[in-house]
């Protein structure tokens, strides 16, 4: 068994707060992020696949192939967007670095036919991140 | 003459569009950064201040105080902010690096009172930064 | 279940060795790390906390939260400090990054109330670090 | 127990081909990194070891020592060489991450005499690695 | 005048030996560098245009034209290539840092029709790295 | 005119203050630096020469040879040290990121017979450096 990691860079804004809570309760939880007109970062995504090595390739998966999945089911979704309002696949999420994980996590776990999809980690920050591996 | 410099991290929401040109004309020129409801960054920012080592501290400015000045005047402006909507220094303007980074030097470049501004640079992403140095 | 990470950075002199050895056993096993005068590193800190999302928040645990735990429980004790003098839970240990590790993990693992406390990660260089898992 | 990890640099040429497929098929699956004269990477090899601390020395295994092993059986064979000619450990392989994660693992795997080699990781650019565990 | 920068990746090959000189005298001179075989990084060119803000765009140079003019002009000629053997206007010349980055210069300099080209700095390494600034 | 840069990482412990001031007066200007015991960083280091590329060689100065000068007069004196005790360039300085840069200029300036030493800079953690020129 073998590990393989694509990494990907995605900008994207977001908002974070829960509209079935009050104006107050939102500031005491989510503070400056509840910041109306929204703020944003340089997501880092990294997707891990999980596999035994094809002899003929000596690859795991071949990374310009998860990177094309990666591409057309996530980046294409999130970069360069607002992701409270222009991401299908988190609508009527609190788009955290938790929530975009298990997200990410859905759009990708039926795409990936060789090896299977092992991890999902999202870094919001350099200091924050999130990880999801489907359990 | 000694070049001290600070690094902050701030994350915001922005949009790249001019009022003045047509639908057309913004998607043509900012492309997917046009889009309509903003997309984010963590910006990084690096000041460099240019000066003499003063013998009592051996410093050129304490970074504290140079850390304290970018909070106030910079940073609050800015941090889990819309660049667009909530930042007083970048009204009428369009928030691309180069014109985060010549508002930003004119937020710092009077309020540094122990050597002189030298330089200021905004990261958008790890690929792509502006430099200011006041001329 | 979803892992969430916070990083943290502190500035910290220590000096390896065992004062239960001779000085030439000290020197053979910690070579340049037992200068007498102590030396010191800029420390990575990685605290995992796993756990269910909130639904409420989208949180496993508020970072915001998990850092004052940190501040509070570890940064105070270690940031600016003599590893070997001057932090409370490190007496009697030598400094290395497997014990301090291990300390963190002990300061740490029954303040965490919301998930459970997964791994902590110090790293002493960019090329040396340890992981405690609590096994 | 404790995981540490050393983590070494090594700089690299390679070419990504199976020479018992035909040239066509070479491109169809290897595409530029089959180009005939090679490419090359600044590799990045993490080498993870589990055990118990050694309470004389506060260490799992000495870094210093680690460091040796790594580059004794490992960074002597693979810096500044190509790995499809010069390497003996990779011969008849096609040196991808994966291949090279594997057999860096058996390289190592014996010569490791306190605690035992938990993981073997191997960065090919900033965005591509692999990681080999043994299992 | 503001400076705008663009960091780009490419992986390449190449061995460094002066063709006029001795086997002797090349060891002498380039020592592992000059591995018959070759051995190779992951660059890291970092492109800086100095100019005025248009105030049509709020850019120097629209960075996704200088990402084009980079890539057509450079990246094509040097990624996954051996430097060496590939890369026609580094024909004759020694593949040191020093080298590249003079020869990247003479490929961009008269493509910038926005602003000046400033700098081109090459990266072999985390640790090697050289600056041209046409001077 | 190139530019080459080496870097380079060094460990050390050191405390701020001056012995000419009072205890209040110390903690005032260093706070949390001036603690009794010192503290430490992960120091790195970036030299920069500037010359004419050699033909013979293709390098202004070779980078192996510039490490060793480094090395001998530099790196020798404060890796795995405490700057205030142990580094005889630094005795009766305040060891600011400053004076540093200072200090390793001069060690520097007289030993580097090939191209000329332009600028040395040190970077006290990630967020904070200091740049000596020479003027």
């Amino acid at each position: 068994m073998i590990y393989v990691t694509r990494r990907e860079v995605f900008s994207a804004a977001h908002r974070l707060f829960n509209p079935e809570l009050s104006e107050a309760e939102n500031d005491l939880i989510f503070d400056k992020c509840n910041n109306i007109n929204g703020h944003g970062h340089n997501y880092v995504l990294e997707v891990v696949v999980a596999g035994e090595i094809n002899p003929k390739t000596g690859y795991v998966i071949d990374l310009k192939k998860l990177k094309k999945i990666i591409k057309d089911f996530v980046i294409s979704k999130v970069d360069h967007k607002h992701l409270n309002f222009d991401t299908d696949f988190l609508k009527g999420k609190i788009p955290t670095a938790e929530n975009i994980s298990v997200g990410i996590w859905y759009q990708l776990v039926d795409k990936i036919d060789e090896g299977k999809l092992y991890s999902v980690k999202v870094f919001e920050t350099e200091n924050n991140y999130a990880e999801y591996k489907g359990e």
